[in-house]
Protein backbone atom coordinates (compact mmCIF):
# COMPACT_ATOMS: atom_id res chain seq x y z
CA UNK A 1 0.00 0.00 0.00
CA UNK A 2 1.14 3.23 -1.08
CA UNK A 3 0.25 6.00 1.99
CA UNK A 4 1.08 9.20 -0.11
CA UNK A 5 -1.84 7.98 -2.29
CA UNK A 6 -4.31 8.43 0.50
CA UNK A 7 -3.13 11.81 1.27
CA UNK A 8 -4.89 14.97 -0.98
CA UNK A 9 -3.23 18.15 -1.64
CA UNK A 10 -5.70 20.91 -0.95
CA UNK A 11 -3.98 23.79 -2.40
CA UNK A 12 -4.89 27.08 -0.38
CA UNK A 13 -6.25 25.90 2.67
CA UNK A 14 -6.56 27.27 5.47
CA UNK A 15 -5.45 30.49 3.77
CA UNK A 16 -3.89 31.70 1.01
CA UNK A 17 -0.11 29.91 0.03
CA UNK A 18 -0.81 26.69 2.40
CA UNK A 19 -0.74 23.48 0.71
CA UNK A 20 -3.00 21.41 3.37
CA UNK A 21 -2.19 17.94 3.32
CA UNK A 22 -5.60 15.91 3.73
CA UNK A 23 -5.83 12.54 5.78
CA UNK A 24 -9.36 12.10 4.68
CA UNK A 25 -9.14 9.88 1.94
CA UNK A 26 -7.04 7.61 4.55
CA UNK A 27 -9.40 7.75 7.05
CA UNK A 28 -12.04 6.63 5.14
CA UNK A 29 -10.39 3.41 3.69
CA UNK A 30 -10.73 0.59 6.54
CA UNK A 31 -7.47 -0.79 5.17
CA UNK A 32 -5.55 2.44 4.82
CA UNK A 33 -7.08 2.97 8.46
CA UNK A 34 -5.74 -0.30 9.95
CA UNK A 35 -2.65 -0.17 8.05
CA UNK A 36 -1.72 3.43 8.85
CA UNK A 37 -2.44 2.33 13.07
CA UNK A 38 -0.37 -0.57 12.33
CA UNK A 39 2.72 1.37 11.13
CA UNK A 40 2.24 4.31 14.19
CA UNK A 41 2.43 1.42 15.99
CA UNK A 42 5.88 0.07 14.88
CA UNK A 43 7.35 3.53 15.47
CA UNK A 44 6.39 3.08 19.32
CA UNK A 45 8.20 -0.17 19.14
CA UNK A 46 8.44 -1.84 22.83
CA UNK A 47 8.34 0.43 24.46
CA UNK A 48 6.08 0.99 27.83
CA UNK A 49 3.38 3.94 27.42
CA UNK A 50 1.08 4.72 30.47
CA UNK A 51 -0.99 7.22 28.70
CA UNK A 52 -1.75 8.59 24.96
CA UNK A 53 -2.21 11.92 24.51
CA UNK A 54 -2.86 13.84 21.26
CA UNK A 55 -4.16 16.94 20.36
CA UNK A 56 -7.88 18.42 19.09
CA UNK A 57 -9.04 17.71 17.03
CA UNK A 58 -6.84 15.68 13.92
CA UNK A 59 -4.72 14.47 16.65
CA UNK A 60 -7.77 12.56 17.73
CA UNK A 61 -8.40 10.41 14.92
CA UNK A 62 -5.69 7.90 15.62
CA UNK A 63 -4.70 9.08 19.30
CA UNK A 64 -7.63 6.90 20.83
CA UNK A 65 -6.73 4.00 18.22
CA UNK A 66 -3.29 4.29 19.62
CA UNK A 67 -4.18 4.74 22.81
CA UNK A 68 -6.44 1.06 22.60
CA UNK A 69 -3.90 -0.82 20.74
CA UNK A 70 -1.16 -0.01 22.98
CA UNK A 71 -3.05 -1.06 25.90
CA UNK A 72 -2.72 2.87 27.19
CA UNK A 73 -5.48 5.44 28.53
CA UNK A 74 -6.15 8.66 26.75
CA UNK A 75 -5.46 12.17 27.42
CA UNK A 76 -6.65 15.12 25.12
CA UNK A 77 -5.08 18.31 24.99
CA UNK A 78 -7.18 21.37 23.77
CA UNK A 79 -8.21 24.39 22.97
CA UNK A 80 -9.19 27.00 25.58
CA UNK A 81 -12.24 26.93 26.82
CA UNK A 82 -12.70 23.09 25.74
CA UNK A 83 -12.14 21.07 28.62
CA UNK A 84 -14.83 21.15 31.15
CA UNK A 85 -12.61 20.45 34.69
CA UNK A 86 -9.68 21.90 35.84
CA UNK A 87 -6.81 23.11 33.81
CA UNK A 88 -3.40 24.61 33.18
CA UNK A 89 -2.93 26.58 30.12
CA UNK A 90 0.27 27.16 27.76
CA UNK A 91 0.34 29.70 25.16
CA UNK A 92 2.59 29.27 21.90
CA UNK A 93 3.18 31.23 18.99
CA UNK A 94 1.35 31.42 15.55
CA UNK A 95 2.39 33.56 12.21
CA UNK A 96 0.16 36.59 13.48
CA UNK A 97 -0.57 36.23 17.45
CA UNK A 98 -0.68 33.98 20.16
CA UNK A 99 -2.56 30.83 21.15
CA UNK A 100 -3.53 28.46 23.91
CA UNK A 101 -3.90 24.66 24.78
CA UNK A 102 -4.86 23.01 27.81
CA UNK A 103 -4.79 20.28 29.63
CA UNK A 104 -7.06 18.97 32.19
CA UNK A 105 -4.67 19.16 35.76
CA UNK A 106 -5.93 15.45 37.06
CA UNK A 107 -5.28 14.06 33.61
CA UNK A 108 -1.31 12.77 34.14
CA UNK A 109 0.48 11.06 37.30
CA UNK A 110 3.77 12.15 37.94
CA UNK A 111 5.88 9.65 36.32
CA UNK A 112 3.15 8.20 33.63
CA UNK A 113 4.88 7.49 30.20
CA UNK A 114 3.22 9.32 28.01
CA UNK A 115 2.97 9.09 23.79
CA UNK A 116 2.07 12.79 22.60
CA UNK A 117 0.32 12.38 19.26
CA UNK A 118 -0.62 14.71 16.31
CA UNK A 119 -1.66 14.08 12.85
CA UNK A 120 1.35 16.63 11.49
CA UNK A 121 4.60 17.88 11.99
CA UNK A 122 4.59 21.54 10.59
CA UNK A 123 6.62 24.36 12.36
CA UNK A 124 6.43 22.76 15.85
CA UNK A 125 5.02 25.06 18.54
CA UNK A 126 1.39 23.28 19.08
CA UNK A 127 3.41 19.94 19.43
CA UNK A 128 6.37 21.93 21.85
CA UNK A 129 3.19 23.47 23.75
CA UNK A 130 1.76 19.84 24.54
CA UNK A 131 5.10 18.48 25.77
CA UNK A 132 4.99 21.91 28.03
CA UNK A 133 1.84 20.72 29.29
CA UNK A 134 2.42 17.18 29.81
CA UNK A 135 5.98 17.86 31.80
CA UNK A 136 4.11 20.52 34.16
CA UNK A 137 2.05 17.49 35.04
CA UNK A 138 4.87 15.17 35.70
CA UNK A 139 5.11 13.12 33.03
CA UNK A 140 7.48 11.52 30.71
CA UNK A 141 7.81 11.97 26.95
CA UNK A 142 9.04 8.59 25.96
CA UNK A 143 7.83 9.83 21.62
CA UNK A 144 6.69 12.69 19.97
CA UNK A 145 4.36 10.86 17.07
CA UNK A 146 3.18 11.96 13.85
CA UNK A 147 1.45 10.53 10.29
CA UNK A 148 3.15 13.45 8.70
CA UNK A 149 6.03 15.41 8.94
CA UNK A 150 6.94 18.65 6.59
CA UNK A 151 10.25 18.40 7.14
CA UNK A 152 10.86 21.98 4.94
CA UNK A 153 9.34 23.47 8.16
CA UNK A 154 12.13 22.27 10.56
CA UNK A 155 9.51 21.21 13.29
CA UNK A 156 12.11 18.70 15.18
CA UNK A 157 14.17 21.97 15.70
CA UNK A 158 11.68 22.69 18.81
CA UNK A 159 11.50 19.24 19.41
CA UNK A 160 15.30 18.50 20.27
CA UNK A 161 15.26 16.84 23.58
CA UNK A 162 12.64 14.22 22.84
CA UNK A 163 12.15 11.47 20.43
CA UNK A 164 10.28 12.26 17.19
CA UNK A 165 8.98 9.72 14.97
CA UNK A 166 6.85 10.41 11.88
CA UNK A 167 5.75 7.82 9.57
CA UNK A 168 4.94 9.95 6.32
CA UNK A 169 7.24 12.79 4.94
CA UNK A 170 7.14 15.48 3.17
CA UNK B 1 -17.04 -2.30 35.51
CA UNK B 2 -19.70 0.59 36.44
CA UNK B 3 -19.21 2.85 34.00
CA UNK B 4 -21.08 5.48 35.33
CA UNK B 5 -17.94 6.22 38.04
CA UNK B 6 -15.98 7.04 34.85
CA UNK B 7 -18.17 9.68 34.12
CA UNK B 8 -17.66 13.38 35.84
CA UNK B 9 -20.57 15.75 36.71
CA UNK B 10 -19.33 19.33 36.02
CA UNK B 11 -21.67 21.97 37.22
CA UNK B 12 -22.54 24.78 35.07
CA UNK B 13 -20.31 23.88 31.98
CA UNK B 14 -20.17 25.54 29.24
CA UNK B 15 -22.73 27.52 30.48
CA UNK B 16 -24.62 28.73 33.92
CA UNK B 17 -27.44 26.07 34.37
CA UNK B 18 -25.89 23.14 32.41
CA UNK B 19 -24.76 19.76 34.27
CA UNK B 20 -22.07 18.48 32.05
CA UNK B 21 -21.15 14.98 31.68
CA UNK B 22 -17.62 14.79 31.16
CA UNK B 23 -15.90 11.36 30.09
CA UNK B 24 -12.29 12.51 30.62
CA UNK B 25 -12.00 9.95 33.26
CA UNK B 26 -13.23 6.96 31.21
CA UNK B 27 -10.93 7.84 28.26
CA UNK B 28 -7.98 7.78 30.90
CA UNK B 29 -8.32 4.65 31.87
CA UNK B 30 -7.02 1.68 29.35
CA UNK B 31 -9.82 -0.88 30.83
CA UNK B 32 -12.76 1.45 30.47
CA UNK B 33 -12.32 2.54 27.26
CA UNK B 34 -11.59 -1.13 25.82
CA UNK B 35 -14.64 -1.94 28.09
CA UNK B 36 -16.25 0.85 26.40
CA UNK B 37 -15.58 0.17 23.19
CA UNK B 38 -16.62 -3.34 23.46
CA UNK B 39 -20.02 -2.56 24.38
CA UNK B 40 -20.43 0.19 21.77
CA UNK B 41 -19.96 -2.07 19.08
CA UNK B 42 -22.33 -4.59 21.24
CA UNK B 43 -24.90 -2.14 20.39
CA UNK B 44 -24.60 -2.48 16.83
CA UNK B 45 -24.43 -6.29 16.76
CA UNK B 46 -23.65 -7.80 13.42
CA UNK B 47 -25.09 -5.30 11.31
CA UNK B 48 -22.20 -4.47 8.50
CA UNK B 49 -20.85 -0.98 8.29
CA UNK B 50 -19.13 0.80 5.53
CA UNK B 51 -18.16 3.71 7.25
CA UNK B 52 -18.62 5.19 10.55
CA UNK B 53 -19.74 8.92 10.44
CA UNK B 54 -18.68 10.51 13.85
CA UNK B 55 -19.04 14.48 14.89
CA UNK B 56 -16.37 16.67 16.04
CA UNK B 57 -14.78 16.79 18.94
CA UNK B 58 -15.75 14.31 21.34
CA UNK B 59 -17.19 12.00 18.96
CA UNK B 60 -14.02 11.35 17.72
CA UNK B 61 -12.93 9.81 20.55
CA UNK B 62 -15.26 6.84 19.74
CA UNK B 63 -15.19 7.36 15.99
CA UNK B 64 -12.21 6.01 14.64
CA UNK B 65 -12.18 3.23 17.06
CA UNK B 66 -15.58 1.98 16.12
CA UNK B 67 -14.62 2.01 12.68
CA UNK B 68 -11.43 0.30 13.04
CA UNK B 69 -13.30 -2.58 15.10
CA UNK B 70 -15.91 -2.97 12.99
CA UNK B 71 -13.92 -2.82 9.63
CA UNK B 72 -14.95 0.40 8.67
CA UNK B 73 -13.71 3.58 6.67
CA UNK B 74 -14.33 6.57 8.94
CA UNK B 75 -15.91 9.96 7.83
CA UNK B 76 -15.50 13.34 9.97
CA UNK B 77 -18.73 15.70 9.94
CA UNK B 78 -16.96 18.68 11.26
CA UNK B 79 -17.89 22.52 11.97
CA UNK B 80 -17.88 25.23 9.53
CA UNK B 81 -14.46 26.32 7.74
CA UNK B 82 -12.37 22.79 9.16
CA UNK B 83 -12.64 20.69 6.30
CA UNK B 84 -10.63 21.32 3.02
CA UNK B 85 -12.03 19.72 0.68
CA UNK B 86 -15.50 20.49 -1.07
CA UNK B 87 -18.55 19.89 1.45
CA UNK B 88 -22.11 20.31 1.68
CA UNK B 89 -23.48 21.88 4.61
CA UNK B 90 -26.65 21.39 6.98
CA UNK B 91 -27.90 24.81 9.36
CA UNK B 92 -29.49 23.54 12.93
CA UNK B 93 -30.80 25.22 15.55
CA UNK B 94 -29.17 26.25 18.99
CA UNK B 95 -31.00 27.43 22.03
CA UNK B 96 -30.10 31.23 20.76
CA UNK B 97 -29.15 31.31 16.77
CA UNK B 98 -27.84 28.95 14.17
CA UNK B 99 -24.80 26.52 14.20
CA UNK B 100 -24.10 24.50 10.52
CA UNK B 101 -22.19 21.27 10.39
CA UNK B 102 -20.09 20.21 7.13
CA UNK B 103 -19.12 17.09 5.35
CA UNK B 104 -17.15 16.42 2.56
CA UNK B 105 -18.96 16.17 -0.56
CA UNK B 106 -17.12 12.49 -1.45
CA UNK B 107 -17.17 11.42 1.57
CA UNK B 108 -20.01 8.61 1.39
CA UNK B 109 -20.74 6.58 -1.58
CA UNK B 110 -24.83 6.06 -2.54
CA UNK B 111 -26.08 3.12 -0.59
CA UNK B 112 -22.95 3.50 1.95
CA UNK B 113 -24.16 1.85 5.11
CA UNK B 114 -22.92 4.24 7.84
CA UNK B 115 -23.09 4.44 11.61
CA UNK B 116 -23.31 7.95 13.04
CA UNK B 117 -21.46 7.63 16.27
CA UNK B 118 -21.37 11.06 19.03
CA UNK B 119 -20.72 11.17 22.42
CA UNK B 120 -23.69 12.35 24.41
CA UNK B 121 -27.60 12.48 22.52
CA UNK B 122 -29.13 15.87 24.56
CA UNK B 123 -31.59 17.81 22.55
CA UNK B 124 -30.91 15.87 19.24
CA UNK B 125 -30.45 18.81 16.98
CA UNK B 126 -26.56 18.15 15.85
CA UNK B 127 -27.42 14.30 15.42
CA UNK B 128 -30.50 15.04 12.83
CA UNK B 129 -28.33 17.47 10.93
CA UNK B 130 -25.70 14.97 10.51
CA UNK B 131 -28.20 12.63 9.71
CA UNK B 132 -29.53 14.78 6.65
CA UNK B 133 -26.04 15.45 5.86
CA UNK B 134 -25.67 11.80 5.49
CA UNK B 135 -28.57 10.67 3.96
CA UNK B 136 -28.07 13.69 1.38
CA UNK B 137 -25.24 12.06 -0.09
CA UNK B 138 -27.19 8.74 -0.37
CA UNK B 139 -25.78 6.71 2.80
CA UNK B 140 -28.38 4.70 4.88
CA UNK B 141 -27.94 5.21 8.38
CA UNK B 142 -27.69 1.39 9.85
CA UNK B 143 -28.07 3.20 13.79
CA UNK B 144 -27.53 6.28 15.49
CA UNK B 145 -24.60 5.22 18.36
CA UNK B 146 -23.85 7.32 21.60
CA UNK B 147 -21.99 6.94 24.62
CA UNK B 148 -24.26 8.54 26.78
CA UNK B 149 -28.46 9.98 26.21
CA UNK B 150 -29.52 12.91 28.29
CA UNK B 151 -33.38 11.13 28.24
CA UNK B 152 -34.85 13.99 29.97
CA UNK B 153 -34.08 15.94 26.90
CA UNK B 154 -35.76 13.94 24.61
CA UNK B 155 -33.25 13.99 21.82
CA UNK B 156 -34.98 10.91 20.81
CA UNK B 157 -38.06 12.72 19.01
CA UNK B 158 -35.49 13.96 16.80
CA UNK B 159 -34.47 10.66 15.41
CA UNK B 160 -37.45 8.56 15.03
CA UNK B 161 -37.19 7.54 11.63
CA UNK B 162 -34.11 5.56 12.91
CA UNK B 163 -32.89 2.81 15.16
CA UNK B 164 -30.87 5.22 18.33
CA UNK B 165 -28.93 3.37 20.59
CA UNK B 166 -27.08 4.52 23.47
CA UNK B 167 -24.75 2.74 26.41
CA UNK B 168 -25.26 4.70 29.39
CA UNK B 169 -28.93 6.63 30.46
CA UNK B 170 -29.26 9.28 32.43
Amino acid sequence: MNFYDYVRNIQNFPKAGINFKDISPLLADKHALANCLSELVVLVGSQKIDKVAAIESRGFYFGTLLAHKLEAGFVPIRKPGKLPFKTIKEPYELEYGIDVLEIHEDAIEEGDRILLHDDVLATGGTARAACNLIERLGGKIVQCNFILELEFLYGIKKLQDHSVCSFLKF
